[in-house]
């Protein structure tokens, strides 16, 4: 942490800065600078809220320079985490690229089954499908609740893929626990610090989708939450952020899988139906993303996406899916990674 | 809402749009325009996954028309909401403007009614600090939790002022109704919606703030919650969005307060603390959101604020506060208002 | 200027850091951390492109200290500049609040004439008027040119009010000082630099616009560059910022006017047309600007907004400026400003 | 465009709307609705400041229907449309995917030939290279000018490279057009309107870059000024926009080269320097980019980064060029492409 004084400050109140950097526990190393005075903070253990300094007197800004996560980060460990999920332990973080597919929501059994199979003969690892839906609106369809985990647990029965479902709350975290593969924590949840720890005192490998407008720095703090409660499957999920473009839902920043893969030992997976909100932009993303580094893929797949209890507009069908699988596989053999 | 169909589409493509409006139980009016046909869709009822029709063959796209949320919109209630809030009975919403200050976090009893005492001086109605905190870090100060809130039920005792504070799951949902006066629902948690539902069956008064990526119409569906589940004493709270700038910690959009006096009945309270993340900047946003009508101000206040346990940098001291009233109540008389 | 090396950058590596940073004339500090080595840079001279430092191995990221900005700092010149503007002589940035108003575009004699009659009888000290306009489309209405230059003018010689009105080119620039008493540079022209050099060269006040997505630093490096040429009468305008926000036209950050009042010298002046796009929202947020500490306003008011030419969605009527006044009078005497 | 009239509308208020909307030279539909009262304009001609309709007594808001632009839409002409560069004619919107590089700015002439024999060496078509530069301070290196010019033209003598270079105002038009292969306009200068219907009165191909934050329909109607002029020849460029994500320069939204692509036929270019900031996210993004679609790259490469006089920290070496170029052709051969 760099303290920098205004211009004009008196000694007596850099002596004052050096007191509370000393208060907080750090070392202090004053530089008198040809326009400034600044105070370099050492020792700092990653306490966050010695912003507090800006407050005194004649203090301009205060600017941090460590990163703010710790077990997360690449210092700690070097090599990728390999995360394996479900039935057929495909572990998401190695050499190959996985795709999980799904509907948004668990509608009925035969929709789930239906697609299910289409997903697994296209050559996904992973269906995806919501039980409890946290929806906008509380006029919309919530989801199946725990008849809907038990469908998935079917159709993961029928057909070997692992089941990724999303938790919104403690309450039915038990359930999910007992039916689900990996449990996914959507993008709204992602600074639900009360459920990340409670996820983070369970086995299950975890899908932390970044909230819509969390730093790369928030989002891997939450997975530090994970962690730090004793789960070390975290896989990091890249969903798109919030801008001011409308012809998407979100704008998808395929930068982030790069910087996190720079940063973090943790998957990185991307979610190109949330990330663009609609049908058609959902397999140049899904292709961009292998390119840029992505670990794997989640994404929206609906038996009949017109009729779709939500998310139609970014659901893409069977065929389109299939169609999309070959072509991945030729973008993920020029990145030197297999499908 | 309305569907714009692609120019070059087909009777049979615009037949079947229409059967799908009418599968989601709609009647349709087709236009044919000289570019574009479009076909309007009457009697919607919110239901809102219609986006869906969005897939469907040569659809250009599909325009909402109207607005998602109903018990919380003006048409429903043409009179503002008046909530009463403390022993005082305080209304938010009155004519009167209330101010409600105090720490981010309480961090202890002597630090606490000290806080408490200066606020009452100052002419504030409430008491706010958190005994449960939402934290990006694992490793910052995660509050009190049930001793944090009898030290805040101890200073109402001795001051009279309403206590508000915030609730983050549902495991400590009884805790904080025990004691506080105000539920307050914290940007982060504005879309965790078992949240919203659990408080939306209390008979406390909620303050709800907005999610710092939250649209007006998510805003206003998260209150829709509340209501929906029986409780109809929602306070909404403005407190920035996260935007592109950097000179503070949140962009605060005081467009909003006169926005939504115009969509709901709902009261509106501004957090300039959180809104700026800069003691320097408060003040003038106080007067700011005064004068653009808000009911009610939110302000972080700290004894020592170079020493606090959290939000440092943008909490006030009690003597800002006290130069601060006398000028709040002057913009509040030139907008007509009282304080 | 900070350069944080990674954990692990061994000696050679810090050297060769510290061989760059002499290379750019600046005097090296190295501290070594717990955690980080720091090379602190003295003597920067605002020369901007030293993040090509960050290229070198094992360079983690490197962090500004200093402003970019010079001229147009606080620290340069401690009392708040006072431009004069037009026959009156008006002073932007002095004891009084000052109101510019008149249509988005001078669409003909008899409109602007009748305009600039309301704007003076409601008190407002310039008339604001497009003779040049720059227009997303090519298909939009481009501006009476050098003809609504003298039905300006003609405004001018029947109220005396002050006439404002934007340069969009070099091409225009001599007819525009002819005309106008001061130049405005449009939100989309805040980065052409030769418009900005050439405006510096006149001896007109010259009223910026920030760009929607410029940033503190370069809307005062944007002014710098008026200054640096010549011309130190420039008025900053705050216009409002784009972000994901819908139901605004812009979002009108009013912060930025404290914050600038904060750093910088030049008068701010807050345009609550553009910075929300609704003529109900002028209002409030017209008090609210005041409120802040904004120096002048400048309002779109149309006579008949239904047919305006250009921006009828945010232009009040003539009545409704009238009716804003005396309010916009009583929250400037309640933040001891007179008007 | 739909009127949307609030519920309550008296009958007089809808027949206002009706009038005004025949005032505008449009035919009306008026549809009565459960909820609401909707008037449906047909016959729009993109004339766009009908938003002046909102002002009317008891409108809720007005909706745009049609795309704003015309010749540069996929209505007017559907296949994509193939632009020549330089001396080699390569074409960009062809079967090949085109790589232009270079430094930001030609410092002095050694620099840029080195640079060019490498760019040439590497397998790009285009050389890019700054002789007049927009920097966002004035103390910053602004360019060599004509100078620049020339020591452009030597490169491409040497090495049959086509020259891309930045044309920043009127006055500079003609020696860059003497020059250069490609016009290019940066992202500040994407709205400077003068500019575009100067460089649509040329006959050299024009790479438009898109504003910081533009909106696809400003994107494609700033192509429409230049097409309008005369000139066809537009060649849009991706380069990111300003949102709130601080580890990035700007975020590179991808999913905007697919939805160019179905909405134009000008080819889509992506510049991965610029959309990034840092040297070690070029490499994947310009990966991503062709697999999302892209017809062509422009990447900043210097032989000395740290030594840059500007955009340092972007900059990629020659090595690095070197060894992503055969990457890039094993990406656009998975898309069905060629390099």
């Amino acid at each position: 942490m760099i303290v920098v004084m205004k211009p004009g400050a008196t000694k007596e109140q850099v002596a004052h800065v050096v007191d509370l950097v000393k208060d907080y526990g750090l070392k202090e190393h004053v530089i008198y600078g040809t326009d400034r005075t600044v105070v370099a903070c050492l020792g700092d253990k990653r306490m966050v809220d010695k912003g507090a300094i800006e407050n005194a007197p004649m203090v301009e800004n205060v600017v941090p320079i460590l990163a703010p996560y710790k077990i997360a980060s690449l210092e700690v460990k070097k090599e990728k985490s390999r995360i394996e999920i479900g039935p057929g332990k495909f572990p998401i973080g190695g050499q190959k690229v996985g795709v999980i597919a799904g509907p948004c929501a668990v509608e009925n059994l035969d929709q789930t089954l239906d697609t299910a199979q289409a997903v697994k003969e296209a050559g996904c690892v992973g269906l995806r499908g919501g039980a409890f839906k946290p929806r906008t609106s509380p006029y919309s369809f919530q989801g199946l609740g725990v008849e809907g985990l038990k469908i998935l647990a079917k159709a993961r029965e029928e057909t070997g893929l692992a089941i990724v479902t999303e938790v919104i709350g403690l309450e039915q975290l038990g359930a999910v626990v007992e039916y689900a593969d990996v449990l996914q924590i959507g993008a709204r949840n992602m600074q639900h610090y009360p459920l990340l720890e409670a996820v983070g005192k369970t086995n299950k490998p975890v899908l932390l989708k970044r909230g819509m407008s969390a730093s790369l720095d928030e989002f891997l703090l939450a997975a530090e939450y994970i962690i730090n409660a004793g789960n070390s499957q975290v896989i990091l999920c890249e969903r798109g952020i919030r801008t001011f473009e409308k012809y998407v839902r979100n704008t998808l920043p395929l930068a982030s899988v790069a910087a996190l893969n720079d940063r973090t030992h943790l998957p990185v997976v991307v979610d190109p139906s949330h990330g663009t909100g609609h049908a058609k932009l959902v397999g140049p993303m899904s292709l961009a993303a292998v390119a840029a580094g992505a670990d794997a893929l989640i994404i929206e797949c609906h038996i009949d996406p017109e009729h779709a209890a939500s998310d139609g507009a970014q659901s893409i069908t069977p065929k389109a899916l299939k169609d999309l699988m070959p072509k991945l596989k030729r973008i993920a053999k020029a990145v030197d990674r297999d499908m």
